[in-house]
């Protein structure tokens, strides 16, 4: 050393391994009691628009608090701000149905604490990322090309969204020759999907620059789902018009009715008009984990790409959507910037992935762990239980809505969704639905259908067994007749 | 109850809370004990590209696995392949420095399960969210047109990819008055920032449909920073040749050398030419919690967005980038597409804020819980106290290099980011990077400045002390004298 120096150690504020130790337990504690009193709160919150902020001080302390301070006010100041997601009563949206091994699974990725965008910045991150994604090919009976060994491979996307606008501008790029990504779009490129395709399609269509007015909304039939004459009717059209059909997402399972497009019908027609087809299983993927609902995946052989969540239906908390390209070249080709910065020997041998090219941020968390222990945790047949006994419950409720005169349901129900509407109107089924999730007993949304009202109940959180079902299909009846009788 | 069901209850496979209880311990103390121990394992992972993979069974178990097995597995077969960033001798691209209350405020994310999507779906995880981003605009002083109790506010993305994504896309539509999102784009949008600004700029424009040739890359200074004649120049040219200048991003340290752009300068031709500007503090900005840093801030007040991320320097696990705009009602503009399942009253009072129209994704992870927990243990104080002794041995880094005749300095060292090379040219410092990386010892990385090979040394490791620090330089130097001896 020809320097010398002398800095003194000084406090260090951060905690001992020990200290997190003990309040490590302390956490660990606390979320154990929580999912033992999770029937105790009411499943939406009833807080007011600012009332958790009004409880929390103006401004950021100057001096350190104690951990058991802050864990005291997530007890006393964050819970009653929780709409609980978890609870078994919880019918609303999507499941997003955590477990115990994602959540430890999560904790360690939180504690290694790396970086997964480059091979070299973690190549477990990287590699066992890939080998589940594959696992998951097998698991699902999905098309062979979208495993890593062929020509097409699996990645971890925090949501469909993400997922879907990837495969946009994927095929965007494939349908300009990469021309797009050099000099911008030029308003001609036209996207498809049906008028019951996830949200997430339009914002997409947005951001890639495409202009949602170049996104064609396609009718569907009575059970919502797409129309392939009308898609093959409507791609002519804009062809006729000099316009250039690019992209097409059919929905297996759509959020507001678990509608399941014609894959097969769709798919011949991408093939044949060489568009991109994605198919967004985002909600109802997971069902294909058992051989009787594998049918959902038909025709998925013409698909460029897929996604399903996790962390809708598996048991994984969020973030976990899997999403699966047939040629990863061309997402990569779309993708990727390379500065200096990030250059290394792994890559530039071709021999690794680096993810980093299949995703639109650049930083990424190991989040493979929590699904790989959530699978070996549960094991496949673990997994194909709950499936099985989730759509089970569904169709077992859907019976009840059957028998019941006063009761219609609004939609066919192939898996764990239930479309339900009270007879008597929109303003009973608000009226419905708004005594309901303010009871606190169970929370249910809604969504529109043939322009009705329409409450919608999906049967998948960890923790709901079968009475949870029963009591939900009660407290429905119930608050019925309340209406019905004027109370 | 107008039906009789008689379900019996099964073997659910899910752990109970108290088996949970136990794992979760048995996770707690394996993170405890890889803190402890971190200094034992080589920074870079050493493993071959496949290894991993190849430890691995080909395809996922059929029955379920014990949890003992599998935490087991994490320590032999996952541990070799990690790169350890939380290692106190990772000095490599930015810190990601985790820390203890990180890692637990985002293990009770995990266990709340909740989605922020929406305020609805839970009102707590939206309005900490907006109130420690209002803490952080008074903590490092940023504007306070930033508050979201004035017409801005702030929000938590994944990185700052995705933030300067939202940034362009808002300054897209405003500058087309909305247009864009319905057309699509026309190729006459013209976006600026330096050729030293992160990688994500040029990606960002690809996605959004702007097309890389209309990304100018500003020409540096000799300090690596955008030089404002040469944009006011190029922004000219650009509107005499009928294109539409609309985007600057300016950065506040850059990725390659910690460069500070001439925010007032290049505010000032953005507010005379009605052009957005975004300020990328990702690298940096953490520093203003130190008056003495605050100047790194200096023209902030012609900033439309700015972000800077606590996950690079702020002890905040990934993911973990605080965005801010001065105007929220065209970002959310941008972004918003509302369908009916989301529909609710809260947002339809206009008295929340719905988090959906403020990022690329709709579902989102409850992350401010983390930030909280890092401002209230270590408080301003102990946050300001690490900022400053990473920036003192840093500067202290930067002075040994200075007095060695062997090394010379390859960028000034504003903050926490020493740019050196060995005198004698880059295959000389090639050899210096790869054994120093191969040693273990420490991991740095490298750019290029005025085309020379450089490396980089990066102080911000949560248990990296003044002893880390001197060990480096000492094996620098050690190396580097091998090198030249001809060992």
């Amino acid at each position: 050393m020809s320097t010398s120096v002398s800095i003194p150690e000084t406090k260090t504020f951060h905690m001992t391994p020990d200290e997190f130790r003990k309040r490590g337990y302390a956490v660990v504690d606390w979320i154990a009691d929580y999912y033992a009193r999770l029937e105790t709160f009411p499943v939406l919150s009833r807080v007011e628009p600012g009332a958790i902020r009004r409880s929390l001080p103006k401004t950021a302390p100057v001096a350190g608090e104690a951990f058991e301070t802050i864990l005291a006010e997530v007890e006393k100041l964050i819970l009653p701000g929780i709409t609980h997601w978890q609870s078994p009563n919880f019918f609303a949206f999507f499941p997003g149905n955590a477990s115990a091994p994602a959540i430890l699974g999560d904790l360690l990725s939180s504690g290694l604490g790396v970086q997964g965008m480059l091979w070299a910045t973690s190549p477990a991150c990287t590699e066992l990322e890939t080998h589940v994604l594959d696992w998951l090919v097998h698991m699902l009976v999905l098309p062979q090309k979208f495993l890593s060994t062929e020509a097409g491979g699996g990645v971890i996307q925090d949501t469909a969204s993400s997922a879907s606008l990837c495969a946009l501008l994927a095929a965007r790029e494939r349908a300009t020759d990469f021309a797009t990504n050099k000099r911008g779009c030029d308003g001609k490129l036209v996207a498809y999907t049906s008028s019951q395709a996830h949200s997430s399609i339009e914002k997409d269509v947005q951001i890639a620059g495409i202009g949602r007015d170049n996104l064609r909304s396609i009718a569907v039939d009575e059970k919502f789902a797409m129309r392939p004459d009308a898609l093959a009717r409507q791609i002519d059209q804009d062809r006729r018009a000099g316009l250039i059909p690019f992209f097409v997402c059919a929905t297996v399972g759509t959020t507001s009715s678990n509608a399941i497009d014609p894959v097969p019908e769709i798919g011949a027609i991408c093939q044949r008009e060489k568009i991109w087809l994605h198919v967004d299983a985002a909600m109802s993927g997971t069902a294909a984990l058992c051989p009787e609902f594998r049918y959902i995946h038909d025709g998925l052989e013409f698909a460029d790409s897929y996604c399903f969540n996790p962390h809708k239906w598996m048991f994984t908390n969020f973030d976990c959507d899997c999403f699966y390209v047939a040629d990863r070249k061309t997402l990569i080709k779309t993708l990727s910037v390379l500065p200096e910065y990030l250059r290394n020997k792994a890559t530039e041998t071709g021999a690794v992935i680096d993810y980093r090219d299949w995703q639109i941020p650049l930083g990424r968390r190991f989040r493979s762990l929590k699904l790989w222990f959530v699978i070996r945790h549960y094991g496949i047949e673990g997994l194909q239980h709950h499936v099985r006994e989730h759509v089970r419950l569904a169709q077992e409720f859907a019976g009840w809505v059957k028998q019941d005169q006063r009761f219609e349901l609004a939609a066919p129900v192939p898996l764990n969704l239930i479309c339900l509407r009270a007879k008597g109107g929109d303003e009973l089924n608000q009226s419905l639905l708004d005594r309901l999730n303010r009871s606190g007993d169970l929370y249910l949304t809604h969504t529109r259908l043939n322009d009705r009202l329409t409450l919608r109940m999906c049967i998948a959180q960890t923790n709901t067994q079968a009475r949870h079902v029963k009591r939900a299909w009660q407290r429905i009846q119930e608050e019925t007749e309340k209406l019905q009788s004027g109370k």
